[in-house]
């Protein structure tokens, strides 16, 4: 039985314990002892060791767009269209590779899990693949080459916008509508390191009369449910215009709110939709990085916790990968936005990137360093430039580090990183800008 | 004659170029040539190589406090208890050995040259030491033992608020008044990699009769003169109650304001201070990092910038020492609060930390890989997991880099990193760890 010996480690509910061993059997963990020496046989990990993080919300090929997106003025929509340019080139070979690559990248980061909100689903145009699924199976075997989790959240995305139809960059995302939708995705089955779970696009993807066939298809399956909720205040706008009501409250009549739903952003929430998203137990994914990118603005994230809404967070855009910016990004907008500091303490923080972002994503046994657990093991350099003298400490790990800290990373048992390079994959340079040159002008 | 060929270089007034070749004499910049093939005898830096970075607004010792301040509740107000606890720890001795591992951080970050906003004078109780510039020259021999530049910005600090009397930790940042903090200050000198800069540490720390002295000694010595500016809403509170007018305009009446200024933080301005910065080309120093950390709000950059108003940069409170994060720091904060993009072009925010910020802080002669500037040159990995894919441009190094791209850095023409390690001080963990060690309980 592989095990761990850990300088510390951060252990449920919510401490650091020094010189603990943890085994993993099967890819579950079997035991945790705290305060004893190294045995021979363990694997060694120095810093603080961290569970598994969970990234709840990516678009993997978002990650051509790092840095190419940034000339210029605009907004959230021209961003957009930016991001169809990419859109457009993808095909189920490339977008494997980039997948792999973005993948791998979060793999480095301390990235056990990824939830892939996935909507590029059939061939530029529309027309299905010869396999419907094809782009789906290339992100699920991206995942798997790179060694981390993988939930497919499968979006249905059927309109352009409220009341407007689908502009020929939008034709491939469209199964037509959301019966065609749940067909194509009844052929995608669980496996070992997947999970498939469903998505609403958005209010504005899909009609309101078929808001209801998704939640129900995701309902009677029992799978992890996403939707991107209010990201833009002219999302709100063109809801009230046309249905009366705000995105939160459409969706809640639709019956998509509950306990597997995780809303996305929730950026422009007024307080009646904070409400219905905790009485639900609807959970929110905050992805600050890609919302400080796109000007989205600074959402409740105060008044959601406070209400008692389960916080998880997103690398989304890619812009940046790095889940303890994300973490800390929380905290850090939260403190723009009202002055003081301190709404969200850093065990908190943690939590939203581990264990609560894999609840949200299906994998209710992930994100603790915990016996029956998965055997996820994140370690963080203490020592580096960045993190030296904070001490071993959930403070250091969400405001001193960055991915770049992360040195060792075990997913389900298996090391993935040693060292702070991918063990099979090595150095990504080269083949990010592969991946990437085939997708972008 | 020592030379770089670079196989991209930013050259001014704002373009990449391709396969240039550098070579310094004597710390100087002696020829630029663009599309050549590399000369066996020179040395070869990858990816973009950008001027040196000036890190404009430093309190070095608040390294000792990163991730230390981050549990509980609190504000600006209560940070500063926890700084204190700090600054009343420091001699000279661990003050030097503070500042050489805060520097080194800095250098491996490709920070050139230090604005180092210094006010710890004194013994704790205010008794100057035997060399009442201890303090001072422990900053100095600091960074010139790491292989960088420094302005010391010397801070007259001499009242604990506005019509407050001193508490016990800020006496020993006091000199009495403005005439003595004049007379030690005269006894500090220029040196090759040395300016003597003065400060006024706020309008809170200087009362109003004496501003105009501090002013009239920067002005006739013609140096770098540096003031924190309306970082708190309730500096400009007390302020009015106590002047009638906001601290721009009290300094503005003091002399204060001129070619040779720099305000720092500049967060909660009416729009007459930024016409007032404006009209007497007064820089601004933003503090992103610090900004967002303290939760001072969002300042107006954009309008700053509509304005004229020179920006810079610096890492302040050193949460984190990254000159490409707080340069779009600038743009993101921006985006947050006018949900638009693109306020500042990547080009001006690179700017912002090379050529601004050496301007501001008496280098007029660095910032720029042009003939006759200084030999500071910075080397970014445009093929790492971060940044791979974005392409050899300003977008690449300010939105997708990391401090941790920083590959090797030439100051004056002196190799003092290289491979990512600093040539002479090696890995730096352990001393950081021991320096933070000696002031933290």
């Amino acid at each position: 039985m592989p095990s761990w010996w850990c300088e510390n480690a951060w252990l449920p509910p919510g401490r650091v314990a020094a010189r603990v061993l943890i085994t993993v059997d099967d890819g579950r963990v079997t035991e945790v002892k705290e305060g004893i020496d190294p045995p021979p046989t363990a694997q060694r990990l120095t810093g603080l060791v961290i569970p598994g993080l969970a990234n709840t919300h990516s678009h993997a090929f978002h990650r051509a767009l790092r840095g190419r997106t940034q000339a210029g003025r605009g907004d959230f929509w021209t961003w957009r269209e930016q991001m169809y340019a990419v859109a457009t080139r993808l095909d189920p070979d490339n977008y494997l590779a980039l997948a792999r690559v973005t993948y791998t990248e979060m793999a480095l980061a301390g990235i056990t899990c990824v939830g892939e909100f996935h909507y590029v689903h059939h061939q530029s145009g529309g027309v299905p693949y010869s396999d419907p699924n094809a782009m789906g199976a290339a992100l699920i075997e991206g995942a798997a080459q790179v060694g981390v989790r993988l939930t497919l959240l499968d979006a249905c995305y059927v309109a352009g916008g409220i009341g407007e139809s689908l502009t020929p960059p939008q034709r491939r995302f469209s199964d037509g509508d959301a019966v065609a939708w749940a067909a194509r995705v009844d052929e995608l089955s669980d496996a070992a390191h997947v999970r498939i779970g469903a998505a609403i696009h958005s209010v504005r993807a899909v009609p309101s009369d078929q808001l209801g066939d998704v939640a129900d298809w995701a309902r009677k399956r029992a799978v992890p449910f996403h939707f991107h909720l209010s990201e833009q205040r002219a999302e709100n706008d063109a809801c009230l215009d046309r249905y009366g009501v705000t995105p939160t409250r459409l969706l809640a009549d639709s019956g998509a709110l509950g306990a597997a739903a995780v809303a996305v952003h929730a950026t422009h929430l007024t307080a009646g939709d904070i409400a219905l998203l905790a009485s639900s137990s609807t959970g929110v994914c905050l992805c600050p990085t890609t919302e400080r990118d796109l000007g989205d603005g600074i959402g409740p994230a105060g008044a959601l916790a406070a209400a008692g809404v389960a916080l998880s967070v997103g690398s989304d855009g890619q812009s940046v990968i790095d889940m303890f910016e994300e973490a800390r990004g929380i905290e850090l907008d939260e403190r723009l936005a009202t002055y003081s500091r301190g709404t969200f303490v850093a065990g908190a923080l943690l939590d939203a990137t581990t264990v609560a972002g894999h609840r949200g994503l299906g994998w209710a046994d992930a994100g603790q360093l915990a016996v029956g657990m998965r055997g996820d093991l994140v370690a963080v350099d203490l020592a580096s430039r960045r993190t030296a003298g904070g001490g071993a400490t959930a403070e250091t790990v969400v405001y001193a580090a960055s991915a770049a800290d992360v040195t060792d990373v075990v997913v389900d048992g298996n090391v993935v990183v040693k060292d702070r390079e991918h063990v099979r994959l090595g150095d990504i340079g080269a083949t990010l800008q592969a991946a990437i040159g085939a997708v972008v002008r």
